[in-house]
């Protein structure tokens, strides 16, 4: 685990997150329509050479390896690159997680065509994917930890479009926490979680 | 759940792989570019016109809502959407899913910067969507099940890279079945598995 420091102050912390963030959101909008497109073969070819284009012109620099985990000068980690909440990561919904003085957490997200499973449907693994990232941000309130297991319940199929997932730690015994969380619709609970985090010495 | 029958035969069926592959893997490229570039701000800029230029020519015919899963005349299914192993789908890896006659089912795969969680390693949720995906398949293969439960047991930290997931069926009981997999890199499993999967009545 490797944490950079990353001397940015605020204001430069803005300007890239304004630089990169729609970038990253027209990426998404791609990945969308790559799905659903019915555009001649010819467009498609077409659209293809523009995207590998594009690509080079971003990586002629670029860093070695993944984006990593930077720390600003005040302390704000800067996780732009992960799968869960990254801003410049197009695969990232990405997860806005909120809290209040109660210790709850939760995330509302919007999850479309490029989160599909079943027909219509969130694929199971998506579920699974918000579910560990709110409940393991939920169990770091106080200590970074990472999930030691992760039991998932699946109640029934949760719909693509707007959902609320949301988490609260039920119990701390040293380096583990015990967190508990569900995934819902607009009808109720469609996935139940229970995880436990364990912090490194 | 619906799957609409679409009669391609195998010829149209390998053309529209040849079309729609390739766009979806040069935007895998792109997403991981899209991380990783340090250009100038200004190609920052100019890319994301490009990407959204793009988008547009591909949103000129397109499906309503997602692809959801088509038939094939020969009864082969198309899940050219899916968030696991979609060839349209540029979040899915894909997944290639291969299997022997002992009821092994596995898939090798290479997950890089875009599929990060803690700095270098696979995010937790994403070994999720691996190990769902996986377990899902193998429970299917008599009947198609859906995930009732699923364990996931975290040993260490799983280094992006190349991975390997496994999963057996361990027992069938009526409606429902027991299937246990792992997750691994070069140096053994990461992520233990089990799940029970249910098939509709």
């Amino acid at each position: 685990m490797e944490f950079v420091p990353d001397n940015v102050d605020v204001d430069e912390l803005e300007r890239r997150k304004a630089l990169y963030g729609p970038l990253a959101e027209a990426v998404r909008e791609l990945v969308d329509a790559t799905i659903r497109s019915e555009v001649d073969d010819e467009v498609i070819r077409e659209v293809h050479a523009e995207v590998a284009a594009a690509t080079s012109k971003l990586r002629a620099r670029q860093i070695d390896g993944a984006f990593g985990m930077r720390l600003t000068a005040a302390g704000e980690s800067i996780a732009w690159g992960n799968a869960g909440v990254g801003l410049r990561n197009a695969i990232a919904p990405p997860l806005v997680i909120e809290s209040d003085d109660s210790g709850r957490h939760w995330t509302d997200v919007t999850l479309g065509a490029a989160y599909e499973g079943p027909p219509g449907m969130v694929h199971g693994g998506i579920c699974a994917l918000v579910l560990d990232h709110l409940l393991g941000v939920t169990a770091s309130a106080d200590a970074r930890r990472y999930t030691g297991t992760l039991t998932l319940r699946y109640l029934r199929a949760t719909p693509l479009g707007p959902l609320r997932a949301e988490a609260r730690v039920v119990g701390v015994d040293g380096r583990k926490a015990t967190v508990r969380g569900t995934l819902s619709d607009s009808a109720g609970v469609t996935v139940e979680a229970e995880g436990i985090f364990i912090s490194r010495r």
